[in-house]
């Protein structure tokens, strides 16, 4: 309630919900007091079916949803004896030091819940049932709330409630803003049958478009999705990246991958940035050899070959610059294709000519090199991503452009 | 709802008002739906002073927050001139197009309101008063949002309430869990007077410790919390990173410029994940030059000269493997430190010698080398931040163990 963090965890859980047919009604965030704790419970579960809980299940004093749980449901604490043979592997297995007396009481529960062991930490999940409603509370850090979603939470909701069918399918567009998209596909989206609910989510210069289908027969809406996504590609073809819920990464890795190829990268502006999206996903090194940081001109000269009289006269944020690093790359790293990046990030640097927010990005293999000039118009993080993701769906358009070769 | 959107704005709303000392009770989401949006303003206004409400005004039908306020606190649309005027100049002047009639509509406010104009969009915001009680909306979108409360709101409700002292200090520990140093500074944090509350904000591998002071003496706040800080150096002086509001990354940064000193990076298994939070901040280039993202062996050997035979003998998750890593990368990049990071982010790669998560991590300068190995037992992502943490960490705990130079 400080601001300190920033939660991702609620956003996740909408979307794991909403596939298995779970709507979210209120998300509340209330602080570590007694008072506000159980007036949320009393509020939400006056209006809700399920009330998802996480955090305040740490080992230290300020965490107090755990006894405010087992008082609201007129519970006693009790060892429960898994959750404290995980605590006692996790210390002495893992950490290699003894358990601490504070950590020990993290496997007591109130003695009227569902214990959802925790082997992803020390706090065990707890699900509580009252008059019809089904309370679930879970430790607050990403990793164990998402891994007691995936094996406890997600399977069992789905076993308690009749829940309807959800089927989903996404599309990744770049290159069209949100409302331009939203006018090209206008009709097709206005005769979308009432139980397909249609979702634009944009994120750095992409959009994905996910089709949600809801009712009682798997099989005809599986039909009726294909047939939709068949009538939606024409109209998005030139922007569509992929017709499957993928990050623009994956699709890169995907392309790479079908065709048995390898790309590096020479970042300046990035900073290292598209290495760490290539890296990102489990196998990686089937397709990403690696990277030069070349933030420095130093750098761009010493390892990419960089021209000094390029640099002097037209300047490191510059077409020929760029060109010059996808060749350097191409040669330092051996891959069959290269992209590079450089730019003003900001919020300092930007002139009149090459105002902040200049970014130049070229991708290219031995035969041919393709540049592209962008102006971006955010803070710093922001252009940096963006950045990253154009330069991405750059290297996408490259290579599908290319004919297939032979293997 | 469907968690298309993580809510940035509610934890830098919080930290503004903090500082200004105004404390977030509760944080609550709903849809776009009449009655939702009617409970929230009728649940929250029953039990604070000040309701924030953001988003739900944009131009499309599914915006409906400013018609319910309108019927809300009883009021009746009227065009506002200024913020017509805004409008038309953003079309005209910026968009360079014709000004549509929906956009025309956001320029209407109910009259009932103190209209507060959004320079950095269409939508204006609008602070309304019942029975003592704030409300103001304001536009969801982060830069507009933050504009108008930077802008308008914070020294409106600076001078509309009474509001107390609220001063801040932070320390950020590294190298110690959230239970562990609980139980270090347990003497400490017990004796804290009542007015200075302790917050512990873990972030993978680091943990923010973070004093807030309320009063009304801004002088004698001042003065408690130094000696707060001074008694509690002592305690934590092995882990402590800096007495300051920084991330490692900015400590590391700070460290470097203090000291003239540049550092790069040679990272295989972080992939450039740590020239990112290195490139994140402005003015990273006075002390970062860049990093060989070293993902392939072939990069290895390539650009930083680790030998054929060290890959072969021991592999490239091996100690001799980072410090020729670290060697290769203060020849190739010619910073006056380097760090290397090699090892085993999964799912997949491990064996039972080097299960995953295995990790080495050097750094060192051309006098000295030192090495570090680790296990990280978390997903890949979280194995990649706790190296990149580990990594920073050592290089700031090189450099300060150092004597520092003349200039």
């Amino acid at each position: 309630m400080i601001g300190q963090v920033v939660d991702t965890n609620s956003a996740w859980m909408a979307q794991e919900l909403n596939k298995i047919g779970i709507w979210l009604k209120r998300k509340v965030a209330v602080g570590d007091d007694r008072a506000e704790i159980v007036r949320a419970l009393d509020s939400e579960s006056a209006i809700s079916d399920i009330i998802l809980i996480t955090g305040g299940l740490g080992p230290t004093a300020d965490d107090i949803t755990k006894p405010v749980l087992c008082e609201y449901f007129n519970g006693e604490l009790v060892v429960n004896d898994q959750a404290l043979a995980n605590i006692v592997h996790i210390f002495e297995k893992i950490l290699k030091k003894p358990v601490t007396e504070v950590n020990r009481k993290q496997a007591e529960v109130p003695d009227n819940c569902t214990v959802l062991q925790n082997p992803w930490g020390t706090a065990p999940a707890m699900w509580f049932e009252k008059n019809g409603k089904v309370f679930i509370s879970m430790p607050g850090v990403p990793v164990e709330m998402k891994g007691i979603m995936q094996h406890h939470v997600l399977n069992a909701l789905k076993g308690r409630f009749n829940l309807p069918v959800i089927l989903h399918q996404t599309v990744l567009v770049a290159g069209i803003g949100e409302s331009a998209l939203a006018e090209v596909i206008q009709q097709w989206e206005a005769a979308l049958p009432p139980y397909i609910k249609l979702a634009y989510l944009p994120h750095f210069g992409t959009v994905r478009l996910r089709m949600t289908a809801t009712g009682t027969d798997r099989e005809a809406l599986e039909i009726e999705l294909e047939q939709q996504l068949r009538r939606l590609k024409p109209l998005i073809q030139q922007w569509m990246v992929i017709d499957d819920d993928l990050t623009m990464q994956q699709a890169v890795a995907r392309l790479l991958k079908s065709r048995k190829q390898t790309t590096g990268t020479a970042e300046s502006c990035t900073g290292g940035y598209i290495a760490h999206l290539l890296t990102m996903d489990a196998g990686a090194s089937s397709n990403f050899k690696g990277g030069v940081v070349s933030y420095d001109n130093s750098i761009k000269t010493g390892l990419l070959g960089v021209s000094e009289q390029t640099l002097e006269s037209v300047g490191a944020v510059s077409e020929e610059t760029v060109v010059q690093m996808v060749k350097g790359a191409l040669a330092a790293l051996g891959t069959d294709y290269a992209v590079a990046t450089s730019g003003i990030m900001g919020p300092d640097g930007g002139s009149e000519n090459k105002p902040v927010g200049t970014v130049w990005i070229g991708v290219g293999n031995k035969d041919k090199i393709v540049t592209q000039r962008f102006h971006f118009r955010f803070d710093r993080l922001r252009n940096i991503e963006l950045t990253a993701q154009n330069a991405l769906n750059m290297l996408r358009k490259f290579i599908t452009d290319l004919p297939e070769e032979k293997h």
